[in-house]
């Protein structure tokens, strides 16, 4: 999906929402529970219910990989299953020597056709070069994120005066272009996006946090939002797990729509 | 695997050899190119051949991912057939926030019973802790890589005087212990190693890049060695692909052997 489209359905939609499929099989409604297939058969429901209320899906790798096998098939069949009228991210946090991320590349980019892959840059530019390398796909590239952890390294000062974070996103802005880069920007940090934004008015940003670990959407779009909006914001569990019952899908909607509705008070 | 039952496999194999299973089905001998299980023919040859070489195997997930349910099934079937006298690593660099990162955990240490996983340390504390919290596993958290990118960030002056990789390396190594956490070492920087060593002179390295990326064993050594040895040396190209035709787990082994004859000259 090139950025012209995106920006295309955030308009049409007004929305920046983002679902995160963190889909647990031991979290889903209780009568799903051990059924063959469960995992696709609950991300199947979201995602129908959810559709015109989001732009983007978002599939964290790590709770499909915990099942094994039968996980990956989920993943594959899940991303397969999203229209191609909705960007689709691998949140998988990957890097690795260069020709190492060509594989992982490879993976998501070609193997499950995914728009984006969220991807670590301590390694640097080699490890994140390969994905770049995808015409019409994204490198999504974690900036500051939503997380505890975060003032670990991330927070802490360069000797150029500079947090990690931010020489991070400086150094990683020119290796890509807002075509095909975008940052991960947590938002329980809210005040820092204004930071970021100084350093990278154009480029999207991908804002986990808004939901469960407490962010604020008017916050985030406050600091965050740039002349194309600039923001797919992420809910997974807040959507998902709306629901425990049969009905659990037309919960996730409900909760889906609030997002939307409240996002279409801030795009311009 | 515990320390003192690792530290006893090197002693009496005189060889701190890992041996990497970046197995791609494009570079295998040609006669198993295509066949069926071919990644996963390919590597037990290689298992068998190396057994009394080396200590360890490392999994490069990205090589296996790439082929999708296909890879992680060949994954798994490598990782169960390495006999449980050596130590197996996934070379999976993943990190994520603590719920997400517990998942990781658990597709590899309970899913796949590795011994141990590689970390990437960006998103701090929380990112790493579900890792640690597994008993007689082991965590592998990048500290200084071998790649050219190692410059972009690694490499990169903190306030506190320190690089980043120091300050990783530093910081972390409060967060476990020399019995459940390594850092990945790279060996195209072996005077660096000294400057770990410095920080951290208890804990395993796993030094990556000696081999094809031209880092030298003796400077590793000098550098690196402990009173435990402290060392995992990987090689994989050098090894697995030292051969292109129907002997090639021969040749495979007379390089292991070279690696471990060398090994034996500078255990203490």
């Amino acid at each position: 999906m090139t950025r012209e489209q995106l920006v295309e359905s955030i308009r049409a939609k007004k929305s920046f929402l983002c679902v995160g499929l963190d889909t647990d099989p031991t979290q889903i409604p209780e009568h799903l529970r051990g059924k063959p297939d469960a995992v696709f058969t609950f991300n199947k429901a979201i995602i129908d219910a959810t559709l015109d209320c989001c732009v983007a899906y978002k599939i964290n790798t790590a709770f499909y990989e915990a099942m094994g096998v039968e996980g990956w098939e989920a993943m594959q069949k899940t991303v397969e299953y999203i229209p191609y009228t909705h960007f689709t991210i691998a949140d998988a946090k990957r890097g690795d020597i260069g020709n190492t991320s060509s594989q992982y590349a490879r993976a998501f980019f070609e193997g499950m056709n995914f728009d984006a892959i969220t991807v670590a840059p301590y390694m640097g530019e080699d490890s994140i070069r390969p994905f770049l390398e995808y015409k019409d796909k994204w490198t999504i590239v974690l900036g500051l994120t939503s997380n505890k952890g975060a003032a670990d390294f991330e927070m802490q000062p360069m000797a150029t005066g500079m947090h990690l974070y931010e020489q991070v996103i400086s150094t990683v802005s020119h290796w890509g272009t807002p075509g095909n880069l975008m940052f991960v920007a947590g938002a329980t940090q809210a005040s820092e996006l204004a930071t970021i934004r100084a350093i990278i008015p154009d480029h999207f940003l991908l804002v986990p946090g808004v939901g469960f670990q407490g962010g604020s959407l008017s916050e985030v779009c406050e600091h965050g939002l740039n002349k194309d909006t600039g923001l797919l914001v992420n809910a997974s569990r807040a959507i998902i797990y709306a629901g425990e019952k049969e009905n659990f899908a037309e919960e996730a909607r409900i909760i889906a729509q609030q997002y939307q509705f409240e996002m279409a008070t801030y795009i311009k």
